[in-house]
């Protein structure tokens, strides 16, 4: 591999975006240089479940023809990209990590898969994921595990584990993951890179395969806020395919990173995460009241806030998480248990253990966990915390309790349906990235947008590449 | 009670606001009009739970003092209303009509009397429902019931049935109901008035005893859509309070009623509200067969259209309303049962045996409605239907089952969570009343009001007043 092709690989959206526009780069130069990465890399990383090498040439060409004649479409334009393969692409296997869906070719694209096609973007495959978006890396599903570039025994966080992965490898410039309880946030923070979840309801779920539908969210993973904001652009909306998209206007989100952000009042839930708890780890809430820091001395005001609800957000997650997953999955379940990993089999089986009851009032709960939040956002503009309690774990660290020691950091703006993004704020004596997780009003992308850019303009964390 | 009385309790809020605002009428004299109206004629209705007569008196005071002084608040100042007993009111119990809640008083305002107080309306009482806001009248409940003002022997509706009763017999000049699966619209089509269901999460329901919260609305009801379009206007918006609440800009209604209907594209799933069924009344049809050459005469496209979802709608209303009225009552369900009427506690109770799953399937089943209107509202601007399969049926012809024969023509708009209207239609050789059903795209409350209004300005069938 070339230094060009790394070099080439490790741009983001914006300056390849700069380049594309004006004919400084070819969308097929660049696409190649992907293909060559992935083939030299993959092997190792496993992120690609599926890599569409001759359909990518033949976009990049086409992008390329299109660019010549003056039909730049915008920022996305030639951009090579992958999908986490829930997102369904006409023509090409969707699996979502499962040998229940193995062979499975959707006849049409998800929206939000149309939507990045319409923008110009190349899509170079299919990522992996932690099958059916839950839970942790199980070899028992029938995939290859992917692997952190930042150290190749860890995880690379999930579930869209093959999105952190592939944008951090530099083996696509930008990803779609999916985040139903932090898989979007959990794989950009373990990863060094950006991740938003926007508000539920902005992006359209049409056409991705579900988990919980009240807490399935979609959006971009990159590696830096102002290509999170290009590519949440690209899918941003309603869509009459999605009753539960919001009609709300979309605002221009690359415009909006910019502009500083003195006196933005900043609130901190210390009393959830950054209680004194021995399984969170020092290291993360070290570099993240560092991060704390930066945001203070750019202007911000801190102020400690209290959600006295956070305390049910976990057991309201699980009920409902498993309650809906076990909706969509009891007929399978039934008839063909042995094609499910058997971590995922177990968890979907509880949820048939919930009465219609407990699953309401676990809803009851989740409102009163959002005007809980709706009161505190009516003092301050946005939430800042860690993205995760720790650090990526090794493989051999993982079982399925790991994540029950520790309440989640990202689950309860699922349940809240609020946007919020994890930025790189530093890493682990270790090497392993931290991220900071800034959480907004809902439908109040802007904010969180110029937020996380202020900071990461000043702490310059992306700048640091992993080792592969 | 004099024919100024009379009256002066039939001027519509428009007529009313229009007069209070220059001096022509004076808010207390209007309110003592409504009080004594009240006295004379609720001893037979019993559309009142509550008469607040002496704080009614007082507000009116204020009202005349703030409007002489040159406070004047705009067009519901000094209008006399009322609202269904389940609307939390400080320091005046709230009842939700049920022994249950006999005893309680709130002490706070829901965030909807807080806005009617605010638009300086003057509120007269608290008004009779069917208990905890299900299903029909049930003489077990240990609260009288309220009479359809255009035949005594006939319910008016439910379960907004004082609600109903009362703006029909002009005892308020408007009220709030709420609608879970037709509580506003049904008290409207059988006593004759107008009653609109906005978008789900158009009105803030925090304060408002719940009976299904996913399928919950606030709404008005009045002589006139433009009375209703006044009355929603004062109630729609965000509410921190109640997180379902959306923050989607509020038009001005009151300007969205007028101008003309031509082109406009109506939708009518003929196979669903005009099926070839012996439960439904020809009566009914026939007047809103009528009511549809008239939209035609106005200028209006006529269109057939197809929601083949329509089929699932009663068994999804029925899984989620009753889970969901479980899982608020449960605890009062196991420790109090004898408190309950018997209808809806047997109703309540079936709520308990459901699934997680099948609850979840129910919302699925849900989401594929909302899909297949969304679909059709893409070729259509609105749907009109009857609103009831049936005139106002008498007492002694009701029973638990008599609302199960006919698939309800108005619970598909909660499933939606649509904007749906009722306006009056005409009536049937008994001499009682038939409502129009007219429902359009979320949040396009102003084409609903619009095609309504026309329709009303033509047909005028709100010019004929009950025999009370």
């Amino acid at each position: 591999m070339t230094q060009t092709t790394t070099e080439l690989c490790y741009l983001t959206i914006r300056e390849a975006g700069a380049l594309l526009r004006d004919g400084g780069l070819s969308p097929v130069e660049l696409t190649r240089a992907f293909l060559e990465r992935i083939e030299s890399l993959d092997g190792t990383l496993q992120a690609y479940i599926t890599v569409l090498a001759d359909d990518a040439m033949a976009e990049a060409r086409t992008a390329e023809a299109e660019i010549l004649r003056g039909e730049y479409r915008g920022p996305m334009h030639g951009i090579p990209i992958a999908l986490k393969d829930l997102y369904d692409t006409k023509g090409v296997r969707t699996t979502a990590g499962s040998r229940v869906m193995a062979d499975r070719v959707p006849t049409e694209d998800a929206t939000t898969t149309a939507l990045l096609r319409a923008s110009g973007a190349v899509l170079l495959g299919k990522l992996a994921m932690h099958e059916f978006a839950l839970g942790g890396p199980d070899p028992t599903c029938g995939f290859p595990l992917a692997r952190n570039p930042w150290s190749l025994e860890h995880i690379p966080g999930g579930s869209s584990s093959g999105s952190g992965a592939a944008v951090a490898a530099g083996l696509c410039m930008g990803a779609l993951g999916s985040c139903t309880g932090g898989s979007i946030r959990g794989p950009a923070s373990h990863c060094g890179i950006a991740g938003i979840k926007a508000t539920y309801g902005r992006v359209s779920r049409y056409g991705v395969v579900p988990l919980s539908w009240t807490l399935d969210h979609c959006g971009p993973l990159t590696w830096t806020v102002e290509d999170s904001a290009i590519m949440l652009q690209a899918i941003a909306g309603y869509d009459p395919k999605d009753p539960t998209t919001s009609h709300a206007p979309v605002p221009d989100y690359l415009a909006s990173v910019e502009g500083d952000i003195r006196g933005l009042r900043v609130g901190v839930p210390r009393h959830y995460f950054f209680a004194d708890d021995p399984d969170v780890s020092k290291d993360t809430l070290s570099a993240v009241e560092t991060a704390l820091g930066v945001l203070e001395d750019l202007g911000a005001v801190l102020e400690d806030v209290t959600v006295p609800s956070l305390a049910y957000a976990g057991a309201a997650q699980s009920v409902i998480m498993a309650s809906e997953a076990f909706a969509y999955h009891q007929s399978n379940l039934r008839t063909r248990p042995q094609d499910f990993g058997e971590m995922v089999r177990a968890r979907f089986r509880i949820g048939g253990l919930f009465t219609a009851g407990e699953y309401v009032q676990a809803q009851r709960a989740r409102n009163v966990l959002k005007r809980d939040f709706a009161e505190v956002l009516r003092r301050v503009d946005v939430l800042a915390s860690p993205t995760m309690s720790n650090p990526a774990p090794r493989f051999d660290e993982v079982d399925a309790m790991s994540t029950a020691r520790v309440p989640s950091f990202t689950g309860p703006y699922n349940l809240t349906g609020m946007p919020a993004i994890s930025v790189p704020c530093g890493f682990t004596p270790e090497g392993l990235p931290v991220g900071l997780q800034i959480a907004g009003k809902p439908f109040d992308e802007p904010t969180v947008f110029r937020t996380a850019y202020a900071y990461q303009q000043q702490a310059r964390w992306f700048e640091r590449r992993p080792p592969v």
